[in-house]
């Protein structure tokens, strides 16, 4: 194996998989922080609002180098930020930064990463790929400014990939598929996740603008389709796709509190607008979707199973990403 | 994520685990080299009669030091343990090792690499587990006698399932059972896998006692079941399980030069005896054999298909290690 500036990268992409979507409307962020080789800090954006992946891996380099904690909530940007201007500069001579997208140059719900470390005399600052977005940017050149050494394009491709969700909600909705199955491909026969599977999906529908779900399952399988594992405040707006308005309003679905339930058999409307739109479902809301799909994300349970529920579709896709999740695979493909 | 022994254990076992089955006899064993944290090498043993892991890795990290590669074959366990006989020692003061499993203590078909480690000034050798061979070990014992500091222990667990295939077949046959299959599980409809997930299905192939393969399998596939794709002198032996002994030679597989072919429905003889098997088939194989198969490496291709073949068998899994292999997954599995 080499240990390379692609190494420290695959280390901060793999960090940043792990919130993958949990950031929206923020990209998935990772970063690693390594000085003269040895790896201080591997951190992550985990959610809007809270620290940006620079500031989280920064703070937790301190930690490393000082050899205890620093009295600060990593994942207050504002405290984080304050608590890094006090660090003596000193502290982080010829230390370098792996960042899977370019800091942000701008104060904006946050501050700015690239102004948190420009004060430092870091060694080098090595981004997987620029900013994207028009008029963004501009992390690098306040970096290169301040005489610390960049450099970018370390792994790109892997990079892209990872920040295609953002790319994509900036334009039109973001169309994930969620399907839980054993690793033989079926789909029914009772509870198939383990609970850090179902933790993750409850997650998923806290963030999401809208739950996206087939009038078949909702008669068949009666869901409740809320955040109950994770402290959220509100369960996902949900849409019916169905034909029929006519349902069943003691289906759990209907009687969360703080939710928008809506029937409709045109969900164009829904797709363009810039959006995270999650589906769950089986075959009928897969096939109706195919051309529509962006990503599938599979939670595969580490069982064969000879339940006869399975879903016959031709797709090719494309794997972005797979990891462990309790005792089951966590599977990120795009339709291709 | 925390930056720990695990850490560099972790890493010791992913590379050790690329080379899963094809070190047989041997076991699978990984080894990361670390010097202040700084991450020197991660090196893995790849075949019996090879460099073990912590000559392979001591080597690299040799080479990472001086920055300079070494005139030495890195394969050849003799060249390079008489190398490193000529390296000063001080080279790798405060240098640690990450090994998946102790270091062994006896020359066997290689030099020992405990003795090979012990001129060294190490600050810590850091070991999963110990040597679960009665009689075997010692290792840990030759490096403290030199006055280096050794721990044991960590990963333990993910290292007995590293080594599960090795100490079975020291009391009787591993079964592994290969299967390559669409995302949703299918099993028919062409060529399933990337070139390099057939590479690895010829590398087993190439080192396996036996292949034991259905009678259906044969009469509809009419496959070769040969190595073709890697470099090695002979197809494996095959046992075709199948209650009538008539078969078409024409059929590839009686073609191929220097192997037997069996055809037995007796397969308890094989099971018992001490040996690797790998067995290849599809639903028949996997039910016929369900109570003896010990592990399932599934070969995972990256697309949804319509084909109606899967396999209809209730199993409870262990997923033991995942990774990328081309554009497939590689998914090893236990049957509990
Ligand atoms: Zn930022
Ligand atoms: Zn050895």
């Amino acid at each position: 194996m080499k240990i390379d500036d692609r190494f420290y990268m695959q280390l901060a992409l793999g960090e940043a998989w792990r919130y993958q979507g949990l950031t929206y409307p923020n990209p998935a962020v990772g970063c690693c922080v390594v000085k003269e080789g040895r790896i201080l800090a591997v951190e992550a954006h985990h959610k809007a609002g809270e620290s940006h992946a620079e500031l989280w891996a920064m703070l937790a380099a301190y930690e490393a180098l000082e050899g205890r904690e620093a009295a600060v909530d990593s994942a207050d940007a504002d405290a984080v930020y304050d608590f890094l201007q006090t660090v003596p500069e000193e502290l982080f001579r010829g230390v370098s930064l792996y960042v899977t997208l370019e800091p942000c140059a701008h104060h904006g719900r946050t501050p700015s990463c690239a102004w948190a470390l420009s004060r430092f005399p870091l060694h080098r600052v090595v981004v997987a790929t620029a900013d994207p977005i028009p008029g963004h940017g501009g992390g690098l050149e306040i970096l290169a400014d301040h005489g610390i050494e960049v450099a970018t394009g370390v792994c790109e491709e892997e990079a892209r990939e990872l920040l295609e969700p953002f790319l994509i909600w900036q334009e039109r909705a973001f169309v994930l598929f969620k399907l839980a199955q054993t690793t033989n491909g079926r789909i029914g026969g009772g509870y198939l996740s383990s609970p850090e599977s179902l933790e993750h999906v409850h997650r998923l529908r806290a963030v999401v603008d809208e739950l996206l779900i087939g009038g078949s399952t909702v008669r068949t399988d009666r869901p409740t389709l809320d955040c109950r594992f994770v402290d959220q405040k509100r369960a996902p707006n949900v849409c019916i796709y169905s034909r029929q308005n006519e349902f069943d309003r003691s289906i759990p679905l209907f009687g969360v509190s703080d939710r928008q339930v809506r029937i409709t058999d045109d969900i164009e409307p829904l797709l363009d607008r810039p959006s995270f739109l999650l589906v769950e479902g089986g075959e009928g809301m897969l096939k109706a979707l195919q051309d529509r799909i962006d990503w599938l994300l599979l939670y595969q349970t580490p069982k064969l199973s000879a339940h006869p529920l399975s879903y016959n579709v031709d797709q090719k896709l494309k794997y972005l990403h797979h990891a462990s999740i309790g005792v089951d695979l966590i599977l990120w493909s795009r339709f291709e």
